[in-house]
């Protein structure tokens, strides 16, 4: 096998050859398998020839050189348990057993997972609202130096930047004052593998100057649900216990579908990557300008406005945040129309907007079909005659809860179920969040007010989806 | 969406709809991902209509209860991060931190990883070995029931059952002794998904009496390498718990084409599993006569000899252990012979044997080209003029180790990087596997002595894969 084929075309190869497999998996390649024979012809295990994902020597450590060498990481690992696999690892190697993390509180709930699973004190930056669309904005570097001189302590910092709505933090700022405290900076980058590899796409955080960072490739790249890269810069992270918690966190059976499909969006990245990017600039900047003369439908951009008022450094392009904010449709009945009406299924919809996220693979028809449909939607939608200052519940970050006790201690704990109506006062055992994307309203130990309770009802009640309420309004509390 | 489609029909119709995609994954089913896009097609995210497997309410529900009526058990998940995650899960949600945990020593090193993630006290049980064939035999019910009177804190007992090599143990006998005494049974049954669905084959775990129990679908039956099954029984494990580790555990994007391929087999063996275990047992038969003949090879299978001295209880049929211990011929060789000449790929080879996994996707011309490549190659072999006693490397289970502190607390501790060779009587920081199968010969906190350091550069001289060691032969050690 020479380096320079792909995983993919030498999995190819070899399902061509008269090879019989007396090994994993029991599939056997077999066409009998039918319908899904097709996606077991190049799922094969650990095989003479194969490599090993868990002490890559051959094929898939040049499969990794490759990844690395097109982000310039110091080194890069796949992953196939998801960026929530990669997130863990990279907390769980940042730190021991009762350190303290400073967590960005609108983060994505495996950093949380790992705070429990490794006995981490959690502290809270909590972003500003950008009012406007009813995102949260980026972090802000001062914001997180005073943090940091309040919490000495603090071993890790981690922030998410892109945010799932497109928002940026300034990643450089953030670096050095993390780093001028001797603290690592570990940076959630799921939502933007497809920064720092163009110039029309935005900086990211690996020349940011972030320790870790983590990649989602199949949320906004050419890549197979539940892939993902970690990178690691310098020396602040120890990478003999990184490996580790990657071992732990993802089986030891990794399926070569999944990396040959890594694999091959990286080649596709080398070979076509600049032409696209380039392509989805120009169809970016088209949109906009059919889109300039919607009445009441609102597209995110940075404005002049947010960037003096906020931490805002930008907002990634592939993230289209259709705001009706203000106006007599609710984001739900956007959604429903773009879906029953024009086949268009959008990331997700809130109360007052849609997520739409386009990618280097959108040709110019699909950014054609999202600005007619919008075009003709804004003729049917009038202001709204309610009070504008009415607050829209889709917040995943609130105001800060009291905490009662750490994390795992509340998850660890004897459990109880109530209904969510009765549960003031009483301490979170579960997480409650709002998906997509995952963050937490409510994590364990916290304590359960008026409020945050009206709130999550008030989701309900919307029709989004909240996760860690059952069918029955029932939530899990610590047991008195 | 009917319940009756399957995940794979729903996903294949949805594709050839004119529904464009303004969601994740990023690819947006581009014919332009070229070969990796047949791939691409089926693979969506959490859309309308394609449920959430961590709050599965739909489509996915209907999956896994397909797959519950087909197995027997209370509850069954489906699990996208293999067999691995499902064990860690099934590990953490039976114990709290600091419990003792009872576990057959050579269970798959995510039991382990669950016991440091975990923070618990690990006890051992040390199976017997098989000298005849180098392997270990099955877990003892009276072994397991002395070891809980010796540690009657002990909380949950881990039993791979059936072994990688296919060796059975007594899970009615063992559930029994470990129920009397109010513990939890976790049987990783990962190497044995086909038990229990017909009876020309073995009783599995969930009818025998387990209380969480782990089948790797893709090792033995027509599933995507990384998809697996957990299964319940009974309350003595608090299903919320589990499913918050599931939900740990596992990446929040799932992959759909994982979960379509554990339906489409789950719907495969509804409508040919019958047929084809029993086809499976036929073939095995022919293949017993066939090499009845052969003078040197032997196949491992349950003896009367066997049966009397050792907890030995069966052997899947599916697994082939093919010794040539005894014989002028390695393992390692015969493997070579078995690729280069005849192009059938083994399982693994060891010092002794080489491995053969045989499944319901195996027709007559599988086994067939396997037993006449073994005639062939035994008219060559000659009996070794060498000690027949001299003892095989191969044995992933030795002599108990020294722990110096629990497997926790050394990760967690500073580490040190030592030669091999120079580390006798300090205790190790990470792990020493021999893969496959993966289970340790050293844990964390183990003090390496003299004849574990000789056994693992045996292997290593052997040609046998060993983690944990690095290429100039060198471990992490906990530091002094």
């Amino acid at each position: 096998m020479t380096a320079a084929k792909s995983l993919y075309q030498a999995l190819s190869d070899y399902a061509a050859s008269d090879f019989y497999p007396y090994h994993m998996p029991g599939h056997k390649r077999n066409p009998a398998g039918g319908e899904m024979a097709d996606y077991h012809r190049i799922d094969v295990t650990e095989i003479d020839g194969f490599d090993n994902l868990h002490q890559a020597e051959g094929i898939l450590k040049e499969a990794q050189l490759r990844a690395n060498r097109l982000y310039g990481a110091d080194e890069t690992f796949f992953m196939v348990n998801g960026g929530s696999g990669g997130a863990m690892a990279a907390v769980m190697a940042a730190t021991d057993p009762m350190d303290e993390i400073l967590i960005a509180r609108n983060c994505h709930k495996s950093i949380y997972h790992a705070v429990i699973l490794q006995g981490l004190i959690a502290r809270y930056y909590y972003p500003k609202m950008i009012s406007e669309y009813d995102i949260c904005d980026g972090v802000s570097a001062d914001g997180i130096g005073a943090l940091l001189d309040t919490y000495p302590e603090v071993k890790a910092v981690v922030v998410t930047s892109p945010t799932y709505e497109g928002v940026l933090s300034d990643i450089p700022g953030i670096a050095a004052v993390v780093h001028e405290r001797g603290k690592i900076l570990i940076v959630d980058e799921a939502h933007g593998s497809h920064f720092g590899l163009s110039s029309h796409m935005p900086q990211g955080a690996i020349a940011g100057g972030a320790d870790l960072v983590i990649h989602s490739l199949h949320k906004t790249l050419p890549a197979m649900t539940q892939t993902a890269l970690l990178h690691v810069n310098g020396d602040r992270v120890d990478r003999e216990k990184l490996k580790g918690y990657l071992c732990m966190l993802q089986t030891s059976s990794p399926s070569y579908v999944l990396m040959a499909s890594m694999d091959f969006c990286m080649k596709f990245l080398e070979e076509q990557g600049q032409e696209r990017f380039a392509a989805m600039r120009g169809h970016y900047e088209s949109f906009c300008e059919k889109t300039e003369s919607l009445r009441h439908i609102r597209i995110g951009k940075m404005t002049k406005v947010s960037q003096k008022r906020h931490a805002l450094k930008g907002w990634d392009l592939g993230k289209l945040v259709i705001s009706v904010k203000g106006t007599n449709m609710s984001g739900k009945e956007l959604d429903d129309i773009l879906r029953d009406t024009y086949h268009l299924e959008m990331e997700m919809a809130s109360e007052t907007y849609v997520l739409a996220i386009m990618t280097l693979m959108d040709e110019a028809a699909g950014w054609q079909r999202l600005a007619d449909a919008l075009c003709e939607i804004d003729g049917r939608i009038e202001e709204s005659t309610e009070d504008e200052g009415a607050a829209s519940v889709k917040k995943v970050v609130g105001s800060p809860l009291k905490s009662r006790m750490p994390l795992a201690r509340a998850f660890h704990g004897e459990w109880e179920t109530i209904p969510l109506g009765e549960a003031a006062g009483r301490a979170a055992a579960g997480f409650i969040n709002l998906y997509p994307p995952g963050s937490p309203i409510v994590a364990p130990g916290e304590i359960l007010d008026e409020p945050v309770i009206e709130r999550i009802e008030e989701c309900r009640r919307a029709g989004l989806n909240i996760q860690g309420v059952s069918g029955q309004g029932e939530i899990v509390v610590v047991a008195l």
